[in-house]
């Protein structure tokens, strides 16, 4: 039981994180804030938060739990404002999507006796819809969440944050901050970057309003992601930049194979390089695959 | 009416015309075709077909409308084999995703008097299954039909050609073969290309378990496209060769830049790409967002 919930960033995740604690009756009070008034009012509108205020630092106080769901980049100065009004029990816990660089920023702006008190979290949850908006309470439910705790965690602490994730229905792993990155640059942030590439690319053609307008299920799909935030998602690839750069070249290997087995009109090859693809991608979603 | 037609090729798109016209009483017999047997058995089974013969040339043999769906590649020798049987008052259209081979092996195999019989036709339909059992009657309800009609064709047989797919729900629209080829590459094409290619990416790393168990909802959107079925999309990559490379090439320079910018930490350059491109696939697909 959480007696009040510091939320900062109120957005899809960490308005469905107050959503699911709340449905439960897990929390007493929820104080919000954002950036944005206006999204501070909405998100009391929509009974994401109980009481909205001005600052980061001001919602810190006197909450026994913080969760920072900002965009990554804005997590440095929200660590360097909430540092000298924390709670010293306090569980601080964030769901950015990049863990290295928060891991240094919460370093670099909060006091050593307060780095025990960052668990890092990241919930593999989220659609293309961003916003107060978006938030709904079952999110989480049977989606993982990450958490990558610091060599200076106390034990209690990790626990707090395993317990918090799982309360709301996650399947909460743990593993290494630099770890994280790695997989999840492969997994999340290439096919982001491919996939907003591929769009950007076609709308630079100058035919482009009739190709578009030729797009089929397959497309709408393989693009959707491109519509997801813009902002967070420039946060995410530049704070993971050391990752995300190696796989992108992997990716540019891959697509060069590819276009010489084309050009030299190897069928075989071509088959070949489709049809493990396809074996891959059809066991990863078996289950799915029948209701798709 | 259709009173006999003959169909050559019992996979998804083959099968769902067949389907289609039955369900709406619009055709006699349906004759049927397929390489292998186990096909034809499981399509007259499935009741897309009344029945299956052993050959092409049988399948055609006083059919008034003749529709291939066989892979693009296998066309070629559809078409020398049915050449010789064809009713002179036939109609043959075809549901290949490239035009211009197909258009070029009609002409090799077909006598210049059938070439006037010959529209050909792209169904912009279609989902990551394939094989008689994908089938269903509405798959082409509200879908895009593009026919590239050829300078040979009598008009009699266009409006035949528009009459089939209006009647089983379709949009038609017509356009020239290689402007079809062109815009075809960019927008189905090339999609395919990006994700079997990130996929095969991802399924070479060594830690590939991993990466792919963390693999989330957009991961399964995104890649949904890479479990199509690789001969089809063999076929049509190397068919469509001319017009796809240097679309990839327009692909792998946007990648390049989209490189740069988070190499040099351009955050203000990367949010303006991916909202540039959210943007335009938002427009696109507005209709279809709130229900995604």
């Amino acid at each position: 039981m959480i007696n009040r919930l510091a939320l900062i960033g109120l957005g899809l995740i960490g308005g469905s994180l107050s959503l699911a604690l709340k449905e439960r009756g897990l929390v007493g009070e929820v104080v919000g804030y954002s950036r944005q008034l206006q999204t501070r009012l909405r998100a009391r509108e929509l009974g994401l938060i109980d009481r909205p205020v001005d600052s980061a630092a001001e919602a810190v106080r006197g909450a026994d739990v913080v969760f920072i769901a900002t965009p990554v980049q804005a997590m440095a100065s929200v660590f360097a404002e909430i540092g000298p009004e924390l709670d010293p029990g306090a569980l601080i816990t964030d769901g950015g999507s990049v863990k290295g660089n928060v891991v240094a920023a919460a370093k670099l702006s909060l006091s050593p006796a307060q780095w025990g008190q960052f668990v890092p979290g990241h919930p593999i949850a989220g659609t293309e819809r961003s916003g107060p908006d978006a938030a709904f309470a079952t999110l989480f439910v049977d989606h993982r969440v990450i958490l990558t705790p610091i060599s200076e965690n106390a034990p209690e602490m990790v626990t707090r944050a395993v317990d918090l994730w799982q309360s709301v229905g996650a399947i909460v792993e743990q593993m290494d901050v630099q770890h994280h990155d790695h997989v999840l640059a492969a997994t999340s942030h290439l096919p982001h970057l491919a996939a907003f590439g591929l769009v950007s690319a076609l709308s630079r053609l100058e035919e482009r309003y009739e190709v578009f307008r030729y797009a089929a299920g397959g497309f709408r799909d393989f693009s959707r992601i491109a519509s997801s935030d813009p902002q967070m998602w420039r946060d995410i690839c530049v704070a993971n930049r050391d990752e995300l750069l190696p796989m992108l070249d992997h990716y540019l290997v891959e697509l060069h194979r590819l276009r010489q087995l084309i050009e030299a009109s190897d069928s075989a090859g071509v088959e070949k390089l489709f049809a493990d693809a396809k074996a891959v991608r059809d066991a990863l979603y078996r289950p799915a695959t029948s209701q798709s």
